[in-house]
């Protein structure tokens, strides 16, 4: 049953045969440990390319798991801003052209930045503009045919047909490599493009800078006042051929004063040029192999990327096999048999689990955070990246899983480093570069470190981190925080999106108070239990809407639960998404919506809404819409497990095959909405292997239904949880039996410690439901009332 | 007879009154040591107003010797570059008002930058913008009036008109400290702008941050793009009242994007602040005592900076009585008693000669170099702003008398470390905050660091040294050195100023090859003095001026050795100055002139020139005119003693007379001419002892006439190098009996081992010339002739 298709790197194509007849074989088989088999490449089974499409805003290029460089094609940088959209990622699967080679990318976020260094290489004259994609020939940028496209986990390859040089693209950690194979006898160029920007507009390159060191090492820098204020971001550059003449070139305006010129005025090939708007022209003459340029990235000064391109900088072959090893190891931690198209869609996903939060610190630890002044880590490697909003929900969980030691480790110290550094003294809210952007909102760093402390993944100073997590939760000045401890909610005359930062504050509260009652820290936990239950104050029982409250304590009017719109009482959403958001304390909610039979049919009305009258086409990161269920963004992630919380697992069943088949393909289109930074991907993963964390910090996944035949997750310590399914096919939509070791298990929920632990859990699909499963109270997940009862 | 002036801080009036019965009555007195005296306080006699007014460029505030803080007041920082050049040292001694306080200066260049980080108190109404200087109120600029100034050594002190805010300010060698006395009862406040800056102009201040740490320490930083392209510096700063409240603000335009908001939206009380126009409003309230503001600079960051402030920061009083002891330390190099305004003017001129090359490492040791990376000065202080065009010439050779030791140790260590560090691999030319700015012409750290070998001064690495001024010497990039090691002469069509170029390396070889023969590295030595004779292919013998060649040989037409204007054979002058710039062979050149009589009726011809019918004013830096020779520029600084090569020291003795009466004057306009960073006041030092050092490498000091009464140079191991003076008078213009050690000295010069030795030179003054004296070849000035006899 190995067979199913050979190891090469995946292609993005072809993949839409179902081997319904090996699956359907695979259920029969004996069970027998993966281990004892040829193990299949799992890289083989990762398409890069999914997402790539308008919505999912990933990036096919090149990446180690974690990687401080992600090297990916850029096909349009030349956008601003509010056109950008598409071009999050830099690559847009629809566009006709490639504009360069730059070395950091966000996979899949909704706002963005970055895109930086940009290479290009050439033959004959060279192009100093990228020029117009309708124009092919008016600039650098070349056109390009899918079909000479490969991408992989560490690998891309696309042949630029203007010029028919073959540019191929690796990465490690800290370095990305570049290998052009030009065409015969023609002169190879590169053009390094310091103006090139991922979300681009006047004024964003602050300053910059080139250095041609005597060893032919190219050094430089770029500030940038993007998404993120004064980012810098430095870089080295070595070659496999002598350069054979350069120039550095300032596109700019010259600077209208009795200036002073560096050495060889009159010339550009300069050893050092300074300004906003840099570029250099690298000449290596007709060469007789291909041209490696090996790049390394720091946020800490040119020494810092020098050092790590000497630590990491190998030749392309060697640093290809080291990172496929590592991506080798890394997907290895989940053992997946599912329909072909499947499998595909549940490898990339966990591929795009496994980008962030990519490492930010240089070889020797040293990493500049969110003061902009360098630290140095001494345990543990910064990372970076934080789309926190999205990624406490699935993609931090998941990581407790699949990456539960170093990783989370790692992810823990460089959080409770942030907000040490942070001149507001408080945990990140969506970081990159060590630098904190203020986007979205709540305090979800807080939820993270709850969750990895509940299940006792990672090692950290416990008290520290709880320290980080109530000065977080007791900033004031932050997002109407000073209200919401005053009054029990933010209120909407004074702070944005009042409702949606109420219920979420709450949450994150509850997760501090769990953390804080199992430290046996009692005070904090009796404050934060207090304050999880606030999200009641912006809740209008009347209407059976959340709903943001005024400094008076009136609800805000007019009142449109379908409306969506910035300012509004919430954000990147409704009434319909939001309401639902009570992780905490989803048994209160019900109970204020009038019980479990209301409840499932409020359920029903998001999911069944006729939303063809309604135009949310104004409003970014709204896609993926079954009804007003939201599938593309992430406030509607957890609704489909709540039928579970209402004693009806079955339709929670449903509702996920709905999902999963109208919001998940194995094409580039595939991601129904923006992976953000792996949350969308998250998702996949555990809604394949059957569970959902629909509430972090309680140590529970709440059982939905499996999508794999069979999946083993390797733990540490030789363990395996292993998912079984028998009787998967689209008729049996339905969970019947379900086992956990071998006995039946009648909730509709399993612990963290039975699966870290280790174990067997085996379902029996069937084509019809099982109406009973989970339904008596007892049987249903975690849900802490937060109504006086603790 | 030290009863002359009080010790109090001097003050720029009332010194116009000359104690000639005191002065002749020392020219009587027994000869007693001063070391056996009450010493008086040298900083009573040193008034830092002088050189304030338009042409000296120097500013009066507050500084330690060689400070990295040079803490002053800047009257008007609204200009924009053209209009600046008053204002290059940030006051102008004629304007009204007061703008603020800022940390950095440069005392006396020609071009500038700097004025960072701009304080200003305030009382009542903020007011954001510095407002008109004709419309009092209209801004947050003060009026003063100079009656209520006190400048000295390491103390500034004005009343602010307006508010009645009494300001005063001290520095320490990496702090400043303000004291500010506000009137009774009212709020205090300051304004921090952060857009202020000397030689403004649009698009200069790159990026800056404010932020507002927990233990109430205010740090922050600015990038600008001015004379140094891409300059950073970070301070802190701490209060010695409690800051009741604050405002950051951003006046620049806000970004047209969909925007991400820090904490506090709505309102400025941040705790940090990212932008290029940021403003800090810092409120007191109603204070009972002074307002201390404790400020540290680093270049390499904010961390950098706060370790400054712990380690220098003290209180007001301390910080002034440390300083005001290292000024007593540094000025008691050199104990002189002259007429009153002279010693005004010499100790002032001693004082402005110890302000650069100024500290640039922290505490720690490490600085920012000219690569832009931060580095670690191990054994030595990273000196930087050097203006090595003008100080090479004096001011250098100066420092290698008063301040032999760790200063000259510090300087060639950091001009190798420089190099080392430069992305060009050599040595500075015109660098400031560790960045080069290409400014002026030649390598003239070379004559620097051989003039510092050949005295033995400084302890530093000689073969590394010798490196870098070859390989300054050798880099065909710059300023047509290529051409100048190709042709023999830097070619004009290639190269602007190339008659300048020429002469000034010509000279620079021959230091290195001075330095190098010294250390037995012939090889160098033979190629260098070879060099050292390129001087003769720019000068035309037949018309008997330097000119500039073009590549095909022949001299560029039109010619007029009058002329001034950029792009021309000069750099800030024309052929009457430079014809005479041969310091390396001086017989050598008055032989292509024609012999002695020749050459003195030449520079007759020089100094009486009827200059009535040209127009200067449209060049910088051209100012203190007698005749064609330039007290204001520095290509004139040696001629006046090139009679004494000449034969006719007599002659010397007159002209010397003739610019210290008509250049110098102990009042704010008593500078003819830029400062520059300590030359000008350097050339008044060595003319006012009685010699000068024409030629710095040679180890010679050509005798010019004393100015002084009597004057002790304090020698390292307790030596004293004395000059006395008898018959000083208007009078008696002319060196009589010269006297070394007791015995006559035939000699026009003095070897630098005969002053540091130790030893006594005494003059008798008269009214008439001894034209005999000097007049022999073998009593004349070192000329080692560059054509072919070495």
């Amino acid at each position: 049953m190995m067979t199913l298709d050979s190891a090469r790197p995946s292609r993005h194509k072809a993949r839409m045969k179902r081997l319904t007849a090996a699956a359907a074989l695979l259920a029969l088989l004996p069970i027998q440990s993966f281990a004892e088999q040829a193990a299949p490449d799992p890289l083989s089974f990762v398409d890069p390319m999914i997402g790539t499409g308008p919505e999912g805003h990933t990036f096919p290029g090149a990446t180690a798991p974690f990687g401080m460089v992600q090297l990916s094609p850029d096909t349009d940088a030349t956008c601003q801003i509010r056109d950008c959209y598409d071009h999050a990622a830099g690559y847009s699967y629809n566009d006709p052209t490639i504009q360069g080679f730059s070395h950091t990318h966000f996979s899949g976020a909704g706002h963005s930045d970055l895109g930086d260094i940009l290479v290009m290489p050439q033959v004959g004259e060279v192009k100093l503009d990228p020029g117009d994609p309708k124009q092919p020939g008016s600039g650098y940028r070349q056109r390009f045919d899918h079909a000479t496209e490969k991408a992989s986990p560490g690998y891309y390859a696309v042949t630029l047909a203007d010029s028919g040089i073959r540019a191929e693209l690796t990465a490690g950690t800290r370095v990305g490599i570049h290998r052009y194979s030009f065409p015969a006898g023609k002169d190879a160029h590169l053009l390094l493009d310091l103006r090139s920007s991922l979300y681009d507009y006047p004024g964003k390159i602050l300053w910059s800078g080139l250095h041609l060191r005597h060893d032919g090492t190219l050094t430089g820098f770029r500030e940038t006042r993007g998404w993120a204020p004064g980012r810098k971001l430095y870089f080295a550059m070595r070659f496999s051929a002598p350069l054979k003449g350069h120039a550095f070139l300032d596109r700019d305006e010259k600077v209208a004063y009795k200036g002073f010129q560096a050495p060889g005025r009159g010339s550009d090939a300069l050893a050092e040029k300074l300004g906003k708007a840099l570029e250099a022209r690298l000449d290596f003459g007709a060469l007789t192999g291909p041209l490696e340029v090996r790049v390394a990235l720091s946020g800490v000064d040119e020494a810092g990327a020098v050092a790590n391109l000497d630590a990491e900088g190998a030749g392309f072959d060697a640093v290809r096999a080291r990172t496929e090893g590592e991506w080798r190891k890394a997907l290895g931690a989940l053992q997946i048999e599912a329909p072909a198209p499947m499998r595909t869609n549940l490898y990339t996903a966990l591929y795009h689990s496994l980008l962030a939060p990519s490492v930010w610190s240089d070889v020797d630890g040293r990493y500049r955070g969110p003061d902009d002044q360098v630290h140095s880590a001494k345990d543990f490697t910064f990372r970076s990246t934080f789309s926190l909003w999205d990624t406490f929900r699935a993609q931090h969980p998941l990581l407790t899983l699949v990456q539960p030691d170093r990783t989370n480790s790692d992810i823990v110290k460089s959080l409770v480093a942030s907000r040490k550094h942070s001149p507001h003294g408080i945990l990140p809210v969506w970081q990159f570069h060590g630098r904190e952007t203020w986007t979205m909102i709540g305090y979800h760093a807080v939820p993270v470190i709850a969750d990895a402390y509940m299940k006792g993944v990672g090692d950290f100073d416990a008290n520290e981190a709880l320290d980080a997590m109530v000065a977080s939760a007791e900033y004031a000045p932050y997002g109407g925080l000073g209200d919401y401890m005053k009054l029990g909610y933010v209120a909407i005359d004074r702070e944005p999106e009042a409702a949606s930062k109420t219920v979420e504050y709450a949450y994150d509260d509850w997760t501090i108070a769990r953390m804080a009652e199992k430290m046996g820290r009692k005070d904090i936990a009796d404050r934060f239990y207090k304050r999880a239950g606030y999200w009641r104050n912006s809740f209008d029982a009347k209407t059976g809407w959340l709903r943001a409250r005024k400094t008076d304590g009136s609800f805000r009017t007019p009142f449109d639960p379908t409306a969506i719109n910035y300012g509004s009482d919430y954000t990147e959403g409704n009434a319909w998404q939001y309401s639902w958001f009570v992780p905490q304390d989803q048994a209160g909610l019900f109970r204020i919506l009038g019980g479990d039979a209301k409840t499932i049919a409020k359920l029903d009305a998001m999911f069944d809404y006729d939303i063809s009258k309604l135009d949310y086409s104004h409003a970014e990161d709204i896609a993926g819409l079954i009804g007003q269920y939201i599938h593309g963004n992430e406030p509607s992630h957890h609704v489909a497990y709540l039928y579970a919380y209402a004693g009806a697992p079955w339709r929670t069943q449903e509702r996920l095959k709905q999902i999963v088949d109208s919001q998940y393909k194995p094409t580039p289109d595939g991601l129904s909405g923006n992976d953000d930074l792996g949350q969308m991907s998250a998702w996949l993963v555990f809604t394949g292997l059957g569970f959902y964390p629909v509430a972090p910090g309680s140590n529970q996944y709440v059982i939905g239904r499996p999508f794999v035949d069979r999946a083993v997750l390797n733990l540490p310590g030789g363990k395996r949880f292993t998912v079984e399914t028998a009787g998967l096919s689209d008729a049996n939509r339905y969970v019947g039996k379900v086992e956990l070791n071998g006995k039946p298990l009648t909730r509709s929920w399993i612990s963290d410690a039975e699966i870290r632990g280790g174990g067997t859990l085996r379902f029996t699909m069937q084509a019809k439901p099982d109406t009973a499963w989970g339904k008596v109270p007892g049987a249903r997940p975690y849900s802490r009332s937060t109504d006086g009862a603790r």
